[in-house]
Formats: structure tokens, C-alpha cells, sequence
């Protein structure tokens, strides 16, 4: 069945350890993006709400889920009839355990689904506890899975987002400058090897030691560039 | 323990159904090799000793291992000191079955390994059956594995060798101009998502209906590029 998507992603610079702002902002350009055109998913970077660097600061941003950012998101994402994955910190009932996630909201206004980063990189898992389930979404118009940065150096990630029925993987990411060239290869490599689309938002601005590289794209699956930021 | 290393790759233009022709090429080419300096691996592109679109005239070339050309080239090996790694179709007892091969010998003159492609692209599989299983080589120097061609786009094949124990994969391809983009993607992909040496030769020239894309190249553990032919 040929069908026709409209799938935005957003380059942004989320602002560190300030997540009002960057919930003000992520708002902002929901509202901008549907109002220009109907608009089936947007992709925000990973930890859109609170930024990268966020050392033991990130026990105090973690969010349950329904929470703050997920209300206030789902109401945009229901005003504009899309779907939204942003990222954040999701903490469980013990608060002491938190996650480097995604949600993605519903064009009903709901919270439809939350992924937790599996592979995480070194550094992150003095923070973060490793996820351990690959998530995807049944939306009208198909199925699609959800990864988060460095997920994207592991094919098994993709693959068994593919082997459950993906379509489309949404990438939210990360990604820093140095290997800007890893992250064209991996995200046209993980397409082609799967016969997916890949939609894959990085963020771009600095903090205190990381350079983020930028260069969202969404490429289809014989590796045709459909767009890059 | 570090270990340095010489691989070259052959980024040659096999002559259609000229086996003989090929051999004496393959010949020159180790011994120009192995005259300039001393050489570990030495990398043939996929079905370097027959050409690509044989159609019928696979059964003819066909050898069995041992066979006349891996005498031959045994002898070039060992005269260099070298492994010599080459494509070419393979028969076994049953005559009418083929495979696309690729056979690695030894710096002793001998047939170390030989490897049958498992992942054919579409029109093979009417000529060649493919292959169950990855095959690792222990040199003096190190644990290295043989792909073929499209094994390349399917992460499974490199990511098997790795797991048990390759430091470096050699590819040997027959890919074609209009997918180079994906080509470099993939060796880079593959090299990085197993932190891996990736030494991939790939031939130039044209067939009937065929045209390939040589950029035979060599790539690093963290995607470092150390030749792009």
C-alpha cells in the first residue's frame, strides 16, 4: 500500500539543565512546524528537555511518565494531530534509578510509548541504568521503532526494531562532532541492511566538554537521502 | 600486543571467461607486491580468476580445491612469504554445484581456507548455491575472516567472524558503480559496529551489464581511513 508521510525533525540546542525552557521551546516548534503543514511525526533530539552534561543534576530533572513534560507536550501534539518523540531522564517508582528515554506522544494526546536507551556509552552508565526492550509504535499510517544515539553503532538494535515490523526507525541522538562521519555511515548502513527508512534528529551546540554535530537526515531504504540538515 | 601489518589490496579488472589470462595477472601482481616489500595479506577482488557474468559458462570454470589455480597461485604465496586471499567458482564432488567462492592461501604454499558467499544477490542464485558458514583464518600475525561481495550489507556476516575472534575481515566484491555510496557506508559501519580492521577490494572495469566501482579501501577499529584506492 503506497502511502505518504510527513516526518519533521528538529536541530535544535537544547539549553542545559533547563528544562522549562526547553519545553517552552519544543512547544514552540510544534506549533511552528504544524502550522506550515500537516505533519505525521516530529523528532526531537535525545534529552531535548534537559540537555546532555547533566552529572548528579540528572536525579532532580528525571520525570515519571505521565509527567510534567509528557502533559505539556501531549497537548501540542493533540493541538497539531501528530505524533512527538522527545527526549528525556525517566525515573520508575524508585527514584534512585534513572533512564536516558524517549516518549512518543500521540496525535490523540496521549502518552503512547516510552524506549529506554539500551546501549548506552561509557560514561553514561555512571548515571543511567541500560534499557533492555526495543520499542515500536503502531501509528495509522504504519509501524515505526525508536532508538537513541549511540544505539545506532549496534545493527541488532535497528535489526530488531525491523525483524518486529518497523518501517521507519526514528533516531533521537546526541552525537558529537569527531565522528560525524561514523554517523552518516551507520544511519545510511542500518537503511539499506534493513530496507527501512531512518529518521535520525541530532542535536547541535556545545556544553561544557561536548560539540554536537548536528546534520539530521532521514534516509530511505536503497540509501536515498531525503533530507540533511 | 601491538602488531604492525602490510595488506594490499588489488583493485584489478578481471578479463570475462579468461581464467588463465587472470592467473597469470593475479601471478604478477604478488610477485610486484612481494618485490617491494615484505607483504602479510594480499586481497583479490570477488571471482578474480573468472570474471563476474559467466552465465553458463560457471560450470566450465568451476575448480575443485585443491585445482589449478590455487596450485599455481600456492606457489606465488609461498614464494612471498604471503597469505594470497582470491575469488573464484568453486565445485565440489557434484559437479553441477557451484559456489561462489573466495580460497585463502598460505605463506607455507598451502590452501589455508576456503569460503562459499552466503548472502547471493538475486540473479546468483541461479547459478551458485550459497554458503552456511563464516570461516576465520589464524595467521602467524592474527585471526582474520572472508567475506564476499553483499555479504558486506548484511551485518550478521562480519559481526559473526568478530564474535569469534577476528581482528580484521578482507572483503572481497564485485560492486557495482551506482550503490558506491553505500559501499563506503557499509565498510565503515561494519568496521566501527565490530571495532574491527576492514580491508575490502573491490574491481574496476566493466561487462555486459555491469559496471564496478573499485574505491578498494582499508578502514579502521574507529572508522580511521588508511587507503581509499
Amino acid at each position: 500500500m503506497p502511502r505518504e508521510i510527513t516526518v519533521a525533525l528538529v536541530q535544535m540546542a537544547p539549553a542545559l539543565a533547563n528544562p522549562e525552557e526547553n519545553l517552552r521551546k519544543m512547544g514552540e516548534f510544534i506549533e511552528r512546524i504544524g502550522s506550515e503543514q500537516p505533519t505525521d511525526l516530529i523528532v526531537f533530539p535525545e534529552l531535548s528537555y534537559t540537555g546532555t552534561e547533566l552529572g548528579l543534576r540528572a536525579t532532580d530533572l528525571a520525570e515519571r511518565i505521565p509527567g510534567h513534560a509528557t502533559n505539556y507536550l501531549a497537548k501540542r501534539a493533540a493541538d497539531f494531530n501528530t505524533h512527538v518523540v522527545f527526549g528525556l531522564v525517566i525515573k520508575e517508582k524508585i527514584e534512585s534509578i534513572l533512564y536516558n528515554g524517549v516518549v512518543c506522544l500521540g496525535p490523540e494526546g496521549d502518552v503512547v510509548a516510552s524506549y529506554r536507551k539500551v546501549h548506552l556509552l561509557g560514561e553514561e552508565r555512571q548515571v543511567y541504568r541500560g534499557g533492555f526492550r526495543f520499542i515500536n509504535v503502531d501509528a495509522d499510517w504504519g509501524r515505526f521503532g525508536m532508538l537513541i544515539g549511540s544505539d545506532l553503532v549496534f545493527p541488532e538494535a535497528a535489526r530488531s526494531l525491523t525483524l518486529e515490523g518497523a518501517e521507519l526507525v526514528v533516531l533521537s541522538a546526541n552525537w558529537e562532532t569527531n565522528r560525524q562521519e561514523q554517523w552518516r555511515a551507520h544511519i545510511i548502513s542500518r537503511a539499506v541492511e534493513n530496507a527501512i527508512f531512518v529518521a535520525a534528529a541530532n542535536r547541535v551546540g556545545e556544553e561544557p566538554t561536548m560539540q554536537f554535530g548536528g546534520d539530521s537526515t532521514m534516509v530511505g531504504p536503497m540509501g536515498e537521502l531525503y533530507t540533511l540538515l
